[in-house]
């Protein structure tokens, strides 16, 4: 169903792509209501019914930035009907591949992911929103961490909470290094360095001092 | 000695620290001519002096934001005379401990490292220039753990660059996670994470089948 050029539903749509290629060509510091307004062929003025400053216009990337990440298709929820990696190791590594660039969808996103933290370290209410995203993102990978302990897949010295911070580290700052540097990073090198560190992981002695 | 007033050196002083109060506050999305003037009780026509475009502060903030962390005080290069911890996996905690935001003065910088993301992305000159920055610091993490190879504190499996790679990538998000959420992550925590981290590097078997 094609909703009748002019219908609300259309507008957004086409406000959201606008803001989606400005987002990715030039990022958060190239984010205006001009420079959007000129992707769409539109005016300025059209675009202040839907964004009265540009701290809305910047909440609504982040919201679109929610709603494409849920929206990609995902190795730890085949839409296919694949089926899931087993449980333990191997659905933490799936999750954790989900979240590097391994290819144009994953690596597009991750750029304005990485592009709006600028944005929210310089606002409050957006840093909290930032937190509590990733907050909820680890106790999903607590998840599979207390699952692979479950199995003996993990050591289990370490609370699955403290693995999970550990892991989503170490995906964070790969995706940084392969935005910044991709041909350094190709898809290859990003798996084998994932591959290494849950090894690492794996590894780890169960007795005390760990430090 | 105290530059005389309108003298060069201290206009340019002037103009540094005005960049980096509003880069500290408003991150790079925040950093117009407009801001620095303001922030400098000095008119937008002054700055065009010295900054002819955006593209031009923003670069200049970046070189900026070099200087001072080379200026950094650092766990692996004592400015007091305290003795360098010991060559190995010792030297490249603390080298990884320097990255971190453990204090103000850290804090502060990795603010703005992490904010200047979003402009190096959509601009590829200065994406390259951050490139080279990161790999001149794997390289001197990859001669830390070649040392600690050498003394048989890390397995020789993998190749230091990798390892370095990996560290890089766990401190980079480890940076990411506690500015997005400090209380989450005081310092204390993010010391146990990169501990537990180096555990898990230290004891990743030496066999082939790493993944």
């Amino acid at each position: 169903m094609t909703p009748a050029r002019g219908d609300h539903a259309a507008r957004r749509l086409e406000v959201s792509e606008a803001v989606w290629r400005v987002l990715s060509s030039r990022g958060f510091g190239g984010l205006t209501l001009r420079a959007v307004a000129a992707e769409m062929g539109a005016s300025t003025g059209l675009l202040t019914h839907y964004f009265p400053n540009k701290r809305a216009l910047v909440a609504y990337a982040l919201d679109e930035l929610d709603r494409r990440s849920l929206d990609r298709p995902r190795r730890n929820a085949p839409a296919d009907g694949a089926p899931l990696p087993p449980a333990g190791l191997p659905r933490l590594r799936a999750a954790l591949l989900d979240i590097l660039p391994l290819d144009d969808a994953a690596t597009a996103g991750n750029r304005i992911w990485v592009g709006s933290w600028d944005a929210s370290l310089a606002d409050p209410d957006l840093a909290a929103a930032h937190a509590v995203r990733y907050a909820r993102a680890r106790e999903m990978l607590a998840e599979h961490v207390a699952a692979a302990q479950r199995l003996g897949e993990l050591p289990d010295r370490l609370a699955p909470a403290e693995l999970a911070a550990g892991a989503q580290a170490f995906v964070l700052g790969l995706v940084v290094q392969a935005l910044l540097a991709p041909s350094a990073y190709p898809p290859e090198r990003q798996t084998a360095l994932l591959d290494a560190y849950l090894a690492g992981l794996a590894a780890t002695p169960a007795g005390p001092g760990i430090s």
